[in-house]
C-alpha cells in the first residue's frame, strides 16, 4: 500500500516530497515515462537502490518456455516476455571522489515530480556526501512524444558552500542484474542476461550498443550523446565493452554554478532490418534530437500534450483526489497508446514486467474505449496492430478444431502465450471484444477506413469462430458452451451471458458490415447467406435467467451453485488462498463478468433487471481483480446508486496511487486506470453508443459539484459540463459543426455556438445501496488508510 | 499393435515364437514378472537390444518437479516417479570372443514362454555366433510370490557341433541409460541417473550394492550370487564399482554337457532403515535362496500358484482366446497385488515406467474388486495401504478448505501428484472410490478387522468431505458442484451421476459403519447426530435426468451440450487430436462414466432407464481409456446385448496382448486386465454386491458355450458353472458350509456337497444393439487385424 500522505493531492502533478526505499519498486511505475515504444521506469539516475530496473522497447521480447506437469494437445509451449533492454537512463555522480548514491552521507531533500502537462519527470535532491561536501542535483527526464526513438535527460549538479570536484557517469547498460521475483504468479518470470552484443560504436561523446535477444533473434540498437555546459575545465572519455558504454565527464563545480549535462537517447528496435541499418536508425535519431535540443524537446512535448489534454481533460470539481487521479490515469493511457503505431498496448504499458509483458482482452475493452473517444489514431493503430497479427489467429483456430480466427487470450506478437487453458484459450470473449472496438471505432469516428482496412474482415473471421463455437438446440436457442468469461472465479461455463451477449453483438455487426460492404465480402467467400446465419444466431442467443430469484444467471446454473463461505475465509486475493476447483464451484466473483454484460449490453436489460442483477453482484464479487471496479461505478451510477458510484471511481483512480492490489512495482494496471475514465464519462456522463447512436444520460454524486469533459464523434469534439440539476453540451469545431445526441432518451443536436443544456434525469434506485462481500466495500474516499 | 499370430492361443501359456525386435518393448511388459514387491521388465538376458530396460521396487520412487507454466493455489510442486532400480537380472554370454547378442550371428530360433501355473518366464534361443559358433541358450526366471526379496535366473548354455569357451558375465547394473521417451504425454518423464552410490560388497561370487534416491533419499540394496555347475575348469572372478557389479565365469563347454549357471537375487529397500541394516537384509534373503535352491524355488512357485487358481480360475469353454487372455490378465492382476503388503498397486503393477509408477482409482475401482473375491488378504492389503496415506489425505484436504480426507488422483506415497488438476485433484470420486472398497471388503469377507482397524475412519473423513464438498438446494436436493467424473473427456462439471451416487454411497456406509461401531465412532467425535446429516444428504442426492429424452445426463446438462463431430472428428485417441476444451464441451466420453454409475448403482435405477442409458452413451463413447471396455462389458450383458458384451470383453482382455492402445510398452493396464474378470463374472455371471448380498444372474452370449468361475465369499468359495440354458453353484468347504445368494431373484442357499442348479433367465433387449462412435466398434473376436 502507498500512503495517503505519499503523494500530496494537486490538479496537474504526481509530486513525492521525500523518498521511502521501501516504496521504490511503486513509485518506479508511478513516475514511468512512455510514448508507446520506448518504456522508461522511474528509477532513478544513479540506478541505485531500486525496486526494479527497467527500460522497454513495445513488442521486444524473449522467448520463454511454457512448461507443463502434464502437458495437453494445444498447449503453448513457447511463451514471451518483455525484455529490460538497455539502460540508457542512468547517469552516475561522484562528488569529489564518493558515488552520490542517497543511501550513504546525508539526503537533505528530495522531490519528485510528475508533471501531467508537461510529459517529464523532474527529481530535485540536495546531498551531503560522506566527506561532508554539499551538492544540489536536479534532473528532469523526458520520453518524446513526437520524436518517437527519443528520450532525453537534463541532469544539473550545483556545489553548495565550496568548490567539488564532479565526475558524471552517463552510461548504457545492458542485461542488467535483476532482482530475485517474488512467488506471486502474476508476477512475471525472470529473464536472465537476455541480450547478445552484436555491435558497439563510439565516437566523442556518443555511444550505440547494438544487442539480439538469445532466442527470439530480435535485433535492437540503444544510442546516446551529450551536452555538457560547464564552466572551466572538462575532460571527457568514452569507453564501451559488450554490455556497456560509458561516458566521463570530469569538471570542478564551483558553489552558484551549476554543471549541466544534457544527454540525448534514441532507440530501435526490429525483427527484420540488419544491425547496421538499425545503428544508422539510431545515430539519425540522436542527429534529430540534437537538432531539436533540450529546450525544443520539452517544447514539443507540452505542445503535444496541451492538444491532447484539450479533447481529453476531464474536470472534476469537488473531489480534488479523483481530480488528480483521472489526470494521471489519462496520461499514462496516453503513454500506453500514443505512438505504439503497429504494436499492441500491453495490460501494464511499458511500465514494468508483470504479466509477461502481455496484451489481454484489457486493450480492446478498457483502453480503446477510452482512446477512440479521446485519440482515436492510437486507438485504429491499436486494432491494426490485433489485425496484424491475424495469421496467428487463423492458425490457432485451426489447431484447435476451429473455424475464422482465434487471437490469443495473451501475447506480445500474437501467438497465444497463456499457460492455464480455463483461463486462458477458453476465454474466447476476447475475440467478440476485439470486434467490438473495431465497431466501437467505426460507429465513434464515423470513419470507415479500418472497417475496409482489414476491419471487415476481422469481424468475418470472428463471426466464423463464434459459428463453430456456437450450438442450436432442440428449441432453436443458439448456446456457447466451455468457455470462460470475463470473471477468473468461473471457468469453462455454459453460456456465460457476457460471452453470449458479445458473441451475438460479434455475429450482428460483421453480417451488417458485410451488407455493407458486399463486394469485398464476397473476395472473402462471404454471402448474404451465410451472413444470414449470423443474424439467426445472434436472435436466438441463451440468456440464462434464474426465475426463482429473479436475477440472470452469471452463466447457466450459477446462481444455483453454493456459496462461499464469507464468514470463514476472506483473505483476499481469494486465488492466493483458496484452490481454483473451489472458487470455480462457488457463486463467488473476482470481478464484473454479467456487469460487463450489463454494461456493454445494457439496451437489452429493462431497468429493473439491472438494478436485481446489481444488486445480486454486488454482493457476491471481491473485486480482486483491477479491472472491476470501474464497471461497478458505471453500473451503480446507472441504477442510481451515485455515491457508491463515486466510491468505486475513487478506487479505480487509487489503483496505482496507492497501490491497492500491492502490484503496482511490478507495472501499472492501464486497464483500470482507463476505467477511472470510463466511471466518469460512463458512469456520471452516462455516455453509451452500443445503439449506434451517442447516449448520454448524467447524474453526479453528492461529492462531484461539476464534471466537465470532452468527447471525439464523427471528428467533432462534444463538451459536456455536468452540474447537480443541469448539463450543457457545446461545440467549438467551427461553423457547421454539430453532434446529433440522445439525452436521457431526447434527441438532441449540438451545434457550434449553439450549447445545449438539459436537466439532470433524477435517479431512484429501485433497491437500497447493496453490501459488498465482508472486507470488500469500496476504498473510501477521504480515507482513513494508514 | 501386436499381431495376431504373435502369441499362439493356448490356455495356461503365452508363447512368442519368434523375435520381433519392433515389439521389445510390448513384450517386455506382458513377459514381466513381478510378486507386488519386486518388477522385472522381460528385458533379455543379455540386457540388449531392449524396449526399456526395467527393475522395479514397489513405492521406490524419486521426486521429480511439477512446473506450471502458470501456477496456482494448491498445485503439487513434486511429484513421484518410479525409478528403474539396479538391474540384477543381467546374464550376458560370450561365445569364444563374441558377445551373444541377437542383432548379430545368425538367431536360428528364439522362443520365450509365459507360463501362468509355473509363474516363470522362459527363453530358449539357438544361436550361430559371425564366427560360426554354434549354442543353445535356455534361461528361466521367476519372481519368487513366497520369497518376497528373491528372484532367480537359471541359465543354461550348450555348445551345438564343436566345443566353445564361454564367458558367462552375471551383473548388478545401476543408473542404467534410457531410451527417450516418446512425447505422449500418458509417457512418464524420464529420470537419468537417480541413485547414488552408498556403499558395495563382494565376497566369492556374490555382490551387493546399496544406493540411494538423489532427492527422496530412499535408500536400496540389490544382491547377487550364484551357482554355476559345469565339467571342466571354471574360472571366477567378481568385480564391483560404484554403480555395477559383476561376476565373471569362464568355462569350456563340450557340445552335449550344457553350462548351467543359477542366479540369485534379493533386494530390498527402505526410506528409514540403515545401509547395514538393508545390506544385512539382502544378505539373509539370499541365504533363504540359497538355501530353497532352484528346484525349491520353482516348486514353491507352482504351489502358491495353485492356491491361487484354484480360487480364482475362470474357465471359458468356446472363447480359447478369452479363456488365454483371462488367465493372463488373472496372473497380472495377482503379480501387481499379491505381496504389495503395506504398498500400493501402480497403475501399471510393476511393469513398466508408464504413469510416472501412480496408484490411481484404478486400484480401489478395479483391481481390488478382483482381488476381494479372489484373494482377499491381498485387497485387505492395499486398502491398508490407503489408509496409511490418510495424514497425507487430511493435510490435502485442509489445504483446499475441505474437511476430512481427500485422497489423492495420483501418487505413489501418498501425496497429490496431479499436475493438472480438472483430470486430477477434482476428481474427488476417487475418495467413495475407496471407501466403497472398504464396505465391499467388509461385505464380502464378513471380516470386519478391516473396518475396526482404519475402515470406520477412513468411512467418516470421507464421508466428512463429501459433508464439505455437497450443498443443499432451496429445494433440499443435494449436490456436488464442479468436481470431475471418470471420464476425463469432462471435467469439473456440477452434478455428475457417478460421483454423487459414490458420494451418497459413502455418506450411508460411513453412517452405519458408526452405527456399528459407536463407541469407537465417538473417540472420532463423530456422534449419531452427524451421521444423520450423512444419510440426510444422501436421501436427498441429486440424479440429473433429461425429461425430454429420457436418459440420465452424465452430468447436469450434459445431454443439452453440442455433439462431436466424428464425421469429420476420429482421429483416436481424441486428446492427441483436440484440445481439452473441446472435448469438454460436447458430448463425448472417453470412458464409461455414467455407465459406472448403472454399474455400481444399478439396483437405483429402472431396467428401462438403464437399457436407455446405455443406449445413449454406447454412441458417444469413444473408449480413449483402456477403463472403460470392461464396464461397457457389464452393461451390455445386463442389457441382454450378450453378443456386444462378449466383444468388450475380448476388446479389455487384448488391450495387452494386443496393445491395442499403443502404450503396452509403458507397462500393462492392470486394470483393464482386472476389467477382463469383471466382464465375464460381473457380465455374464450377473455378480453384484451393493445391495449387501451376493447376487448372481448369469447369462452367456453365442460365443461361450459354458463359463465357470469360482468367488470367495465369507470365507468360503462359491463355484459357479454356467451354461446356456443352466447354472450350477457349489461349495466344497467342508462340512456345514454354505452360501446364500440370490440368484435372478430368488433367494438361494448353496451348502457343501449340495449344489444347486437353476435355470438361466432370458435376456430381451429393449432396444437393438447400438451403434458406436465410428471406427470405435468394439475389437472383434477372431479379428482380421493386420
Amino acid at each position: 500500500m502507498i500512503g495517503p500522505g505519499t503523494f500530496p493531492v494537486e490538479p496537474w502533478h504526481v509530486r513525492e516530497t521525500g523518498l521511502d526505499l521501501t516504496l521504490l519498486g511503486q513509485t518506479e511505475s508511478v513516475f514511468a515515462l512512455s510514448n508507446g515504444h520506448i518504456g522508461l521506469r522511474g528509477n532513478l539516475d544513479e540506478g541505485e537502490p531500486h525496486g526494479m530496473p527497467g527500460t522497454y522497447l513495445n513488442s521486444f521480447y524473449e522467448d520463454r518456455p511454457l512448461p507443463y506437469a502434464e502437458a495437453g494437445y494445444g498447449y503453448p509451449e513457447v511463451g514471451q516476455a518483455v525484455v529490460n533492454v538497455t539502460n540508457g537512463k542512468l547517469v552516475r555522480l561522484f562528488v569529489d571522489d564518493e558515488p552520490f548514491d542517497v543511501r550513504y552521507g546525508e539526503l537533505v531533500s528530495h522531490e519528485r515530480v510528475l508533471d501531467l502537462r508537461a510529459g517529464t519527470l523532474t527529481r530535485s535532491a540536495e546531498w551531503v556526501s560522506p566527506a561532508g561536501k554539499r551538492v544540489r542535483v536536479r534532473s528532469t527526464r523526458l520520453v518524446s512524444f513526437v520524436q518517437r526513438a527519443v528520450a532525453a535527460v537534463e541532469y544539473v549538479v550545483e556545489a553548495v558552500g565550496e568548490p567539488a570536484r564532479l565526475t558524471l557517469q552517463s552510461e548504457l547498460v545492458a542485461n542488467e542484474a535483476m532482482p530475485a521475483q517474488r512467488a506471486d504468479p502474476r508476477v512475471a518470470a525472470a529473464l536472465t542476461s537476455p541480450l547478445v552484443a552484436v555491435e558497439r560504436d563510439s565516437e566523442g561523446t556518443s555511444a550505440t550498443l547494438v544487442h539480439r535477444t538469445r532466442s527470439s533473434g530480435l535485433q535492437m540498437a540503444a544510442g546516446m550523446d551529450h551536452v555538457l555546459e560547464a564552466d572551466g575545465r572538462v575532460t571527457h572519455e568514452t569507453r564501451t565493452s559488450e554490455d556497456w558504454a560509458r561516458s566521463t565527464f570530469v569538471v570542478t563545480a564551483e558553489p552558484g554554478r551549476p554543471v549541466r549535462l544534457v544527454k540525448h537517447l534514441a532507440y530501435g528496435w526490429s525483427a527484420q532490418r540488419s544491425h547496421p541499418a538499425l545503428r544508422d536508425q539510431v545515430a539519425g535519431a540522436l542527429s534529430g534530437a540534437r537538432y531539436t535540443g533540450w529546450e525544443g524537446l520539452l517544447r514539443e512535448q507540452r505542445q503535444y500534450l496541451d492538444r491532447f489534454w484539450d479533447a481529453a481533460d476531464v474536470q472534476v470539481d469537488g473531489d480534488a483526489e479523483v481530480q488528480q487521479a483521472v489526470r494521471f490515469a489519462l496520461f499514462h493511457v496516453l503513454q500506453a497508446g500514443a505512438r505504439s503505431e503497429g504494436r499492441g498496448i500491453p495490460g501494464k504499458g511499458l511500465t514494468g514486467p508483470g504479466y509477461d509483458g502481455h496484451i489481454f482482452w484489457d486493450t480492446e475493452a478498457y483502453v480503446l474505449p477510452v482512446l477512440t473517444y479521446t485519440a482515436p489514431d492510437a486507438a485504429r493503430d491499436a486494432l491494426r496492430w490485433r489485425w496484424s497479427t491475424v495469421d496467428h489467429a487463423r492458425s490457432r483456430a485451426k489447431e484447435l478444431g476451429l473455424r475464422g480466427a482465434a487471437f490469443p487470450w495473451r501475447t506480445i506478437r500474437g501467438e497465444e502465450c497463456s499457460g492455464y487453458w480455463p483461463a486462458g484459450t477458453a476465454a474466447f470473449h476476447v475475440n467478440a471484444d476485439v470486434a467490438a472496438a473495431v465497431e466501437r471505432y467505426r460507429v465513434v469516428t464515423g470513419d470507415d477506413s479500418l472497417e475496409q482496412d482489414g476491419g471487415l474482415d476481422l469481424l468475418v473471421e470472428t463471426a466464423r469462430l463464434w459459428m463453430s463455437l456456437g450450438h442450436h438446440d432442440a428449441d432453436g436457442a443458439w448456446h456457447v458452451a466451455g468457455v470462460t468469461g470475463p470473471d477468473e472465479y468461473s471457468a469453462v461455463v455454459d453460456d456465460n451471458v457476457f460471452t453470449n451477449l458479445a458473441a451475438a453483438h460479434n455475429l450482428s455487426a460483421a453480417a451488417a458490415a458485410v451488407r455493407r460492404q458486399q463486394d469485398r465480402a464476397r473476395d472473402l467467400g462471404v454471402d448474404l447467406e451465410e451472413a444470414a446465419t449470423w443474424v439467426d444466431a445472434a436472435k436466438a442467443v441463451h440468456v440464462p435467467y434464474d426465475e426463482r430469484l429473479r436475477v440472470h444467471q452469471q452463466h447457466e446454473g450459477f446462481t444455483r451453485l453454493p456459496e462461499w463461505d464469507f464468514a470463514h475465509r476472506r483473505d483476499y486475493p481469494l486465488m492466493l488462498h483458496a484452490p481454483y476447483f473451489d472458487l470455480y464451484r462457488r457463486q463467488v466473483c473476482k470481478q464484473a463478468d454479467l456487469g460487463m454484460a450489463l454494461f456493454w449490453f445494457g439496451d437489452r436489460f429493462s431497468e429493473e433487471d439491472i438494478a436485481r442483477d446489481v444488486d445480486y453482484y454486488e454482493r457476491r464479487t471481491v473485486r480482486d481483480s483491477s479491472l472491476s471496479a470501474c464497471v461497478q461505478a458505471v453500473l451503480a451510477a446507472r441504477v442510481g446508486h451515485l455515491d457508491l458510484a463515486h466510491d468505486y471511481t475513487y478506487e479505480a483512480a487509487s489503483v496505482d496511487l496507492r497501490d491497492l492490489h500491492h502490484n503496482t512495482a511490478d507495472g501499472l494496471h492501464i486497464a483500470s486506470l482507463a476505467g477511472t475514465w470510463m466511471a466518469l464519462v460512463q458512469g456520471f456522463g452516462g455516455l453509451r453508443d452500443t445503439s449506434g447512436e451517442l447516449t448520454l444520460d448524467p447524474a453526479l454524486p453528492h461529492g462531484i459539484s461539476r464534471l466537465r469533459f470532452s468527447v471525439r464523434w464523427h471528428g467533432c469534439t462534444l463538451r459536456v459540463t455536468v452540474h447537480h440539476d443541469e448539463v450543457e453540451y457545446e461545440v467549438h469545431d467551427g461553423p457547421g459543426a454539430s453532434v446529433r445526441l440522445r439525452h436521457a432518451g431526447e434527441h438532441v443536436t449540438v451545434s457550434t455556438g449553439a450549447p445545449v443544456r438539459r436537466p439532470v434525469r433524477r435517479r431512484t434506485p429501485l433497491l437500497p445501496r447493496p453490501q459488498q462481500p465482508p472486507g470488500r466495500e469500496p476504498a473510501h474516499r477521504a480515507p482513513a488508510v494508514s
